[in-house]
């Protein structure tokens, strides 16, 4: 662990298929108002709204709702949550849905309870919030890792910017984890989310310090975990045993257990958020989309870890073989994996075509200053010319 | 993840050779007495008394001293740290040492804060702890994990009963980890903490659930990170990714994540636990010599968990081979590596010898219900034979 660092992380989760039975519970903890926010409205299909607003009722609380959260939560949506919390006297969030939903409402947490104007002084200035309105998580979707953790993602729509702060005391009070609720997603989704915590690992596996170290052990543990279950969700998506790994591994995924000791890349990430900041990408699909021509571009300039990656994450065997040929190699098998599982490895299948943007895109992306090889705008426009 | 299971860990972890500039600041959040809680004074050798008193005085804090705490921390010397916390209102407590040291603190802290019999209240009848007196940890001795857990374990001589207790309320609230602290070790005092870690794993890893899951590839990891770093440690202890390696696994061996959705078997701890209620036997040294024939006593009750044990972490070669023979090949290597590093694996070698004493640690031993085979006293009685 070459590279000081400092962890901590409070979030406490309740795993499994009881986890509800402890929100009745933990709303004791707080105030009698409860904003409900959520998202198109599949948790009704589900029946879990009518289950919550029971419990709800049963813990004596009263409940604001705040629906219609969307895929990239906008800003525009983050102040109407905002204005509600202030309307009436919100107390507490639960915050039911996958990371937008969850996104979201950590901005109206730190947006409601400081006087200022969230925007511009978290998601530009990265001001620490210095209050919060406490907030819960119930994941109906998996792959973010927003439940245990203090990053959020929003689009500005008005300056076409889609944008991440990580700020360590935004990470949920508490977090219901039953992966049961997962199971009415559609393949294109949960795949979506396996594509997504996939990426969560590499971009902080691919990124010094790369000596020994017990974070790449780990990342390697769960990717191949992901892997071997990621294909048994495929063949059965009621597999309770294959879609609760499959919830954990995303959620320890990026909870900054990994990133001890590593510098991380987020290049994938840089780059996907601005295409989406133009097209309408789904997220984990935009990085199974860039990934492989992101990882060949860069791998000469850290060709040993990717050879690591090849061997022991995806079993190449190296007999023989250059190691640029074992590294390409892994990087081919991961781009194999992608297909397999029905993830979409080509950008133009996403919609994205008009060569005109990719360039405006390229030019536009943030430039990850920890990645094995920092980019120009001129990089990115080849990468993004790659994965058409 | 077959197994619901709640998870929260809240300890702040500084990590690193800049860890201890932390401190100053955390200090600040308490009130102005503070405890300085050692052992037999080598944290004087080493210089890190003077460092901590200078700090201390920076913060404008006094100081009250609570020093000689012995390994396997005695009841009576928790009752002297209760006074001296009363006597002196403390407001926060610094352990630096290691394991001893901090459950010694844990229990001071919570039998100061309640007003009750600390050994009577918590050890013997289970109650979680109301109150707190809020410390922090700067380890110097690597392997029990302690630093990021709420467990404690307490010898009574009076009863000659040594036992474990582990409250979620009682993580310490903040530890400072410094590998170079941990360069003046002896090699047997270092060799004793790897094969307390590499048991805290164990004992976790060999019980349900066995599906595929997250926290027994989480844990191969682990063992795997500790087995390579484990040897370079033991050629050159001065090397600083080696250390630093086994200090972070040793705190993950034993935060709870990898115990997340296991029931955990924790029989070779409670063995040893006995037989250091009568000998004065190093605890490592004690886990080093009981496991190899513990495990092969109950191996035909877990065998598919034995051959994945001796595969995946000593990549034993199943060819031609039979589960019963790839499991005890794997249980040799085990025992091969405790002896490569320097580990004792023989009860004899520690001074237990009486075998009617032998038979009386068998029948006060506490009897797992997690483990594979729940043992009778006649089977602890061969195991520890096995083990001379």
């Amino acid at each position: 662990m070459q590279f000081d660092f400092t962890f901590q992380n409070y979030t406490k989760i309740y795993f499994g298929k009881t986890a509800l039975s402890n929100l009745k519970d933990e709303l004791k903890k707080y105030g009698n108002t409860i904003m409900l926010a959520y998202g198109k409205g599949s948790i009704k299909k589900i029946g879990l709204y009518d289950e919550l607003i029971k419990i709800f009722k049963e813990a004596g609380k009263n409940v604001v709702e705040f629906s219609g959260i969307m895929p990239n939560p906008t800003a525009a949506k983050v102040r109407e949550g905002i204005n509600l919390v202030r309307e009436n006297n919100v107390d507490f969030i639960l915050a039911v849905g996958g990371g937008s939903t969850i996104d979201c409402v950590k901005a109206v947490s730190m947006g409601s309870a400081n006087d200022v104007d969230f925007w511009e002084h978290f998601y530009m200035n990265y001001n620490i919030p210095e209050k919060k309105i406490p907030f819960g998580t119930l994941l109906t979707m998996v792959g973010t890792g927003s439940e245990m953790n203090g990053g959020s993602v929003v689009t500005n729509e008005d300056v076409k910017i889609k944008t991440g702060v990580v700020y360590p005391n935004m990470m949920p009070d508490f977090s219901i984890l039953n992966p049961e609720y997962t199971y009415s997603l559609s393949k294109f989704q949960m795949v979506s989310g396996i594509c997504d915590m996939m990426s969560h690992i590499m971009e902080q596996y691919f990124s010094v310090s790369d000596e020994d170290n017990v974070s790449d052990d780990l990342s390697e543990a769960l990717m191949k975990n992901i892997i071997r279950n990621a294909y048994i969700c495929v063949e059965n998506p009621q597999d309770y045993n294959a879609r609760s790994n499959i919830m954990w591994d995303a959620t320890l995924a990026l909870n900054t257990l990994i990133a001890c000791s590593k510098k991380g890349d987020w290049e994938v990430h840089n780059i996907e958020h601005q295409i989406s900041a133009f097209y309408d990408v789904t997220h984990g699909m935009g990085l199974a989309a860039i990934s492989p021509s992101y990882y060949r571009f860069i791998m000469d300039y850290g060709l040993s870890k990717f050879k690591k990656f090849a061997i022991n994450v995806f079993n190449v065997n190296p007999e023989g073989k250059t190691d640029k040929e074992i590294g390409l190699e892994g990087i081919d098998k991961l781009e194999e994996f992608f297909k397999n599982i029905g993830a979409t490895t080509k950008l133009s299948e996403l919609g994205v075509t008009n060569p005109e943007e990719l360039d405006k895109i390229a030019e536009t992306c943030y430039v990850s200053q920890g990645a094995y090889k920092v980019l120009t705008a001129d990089d990115i426009k080849v990468i993004l010319r790659n994965s058409l």
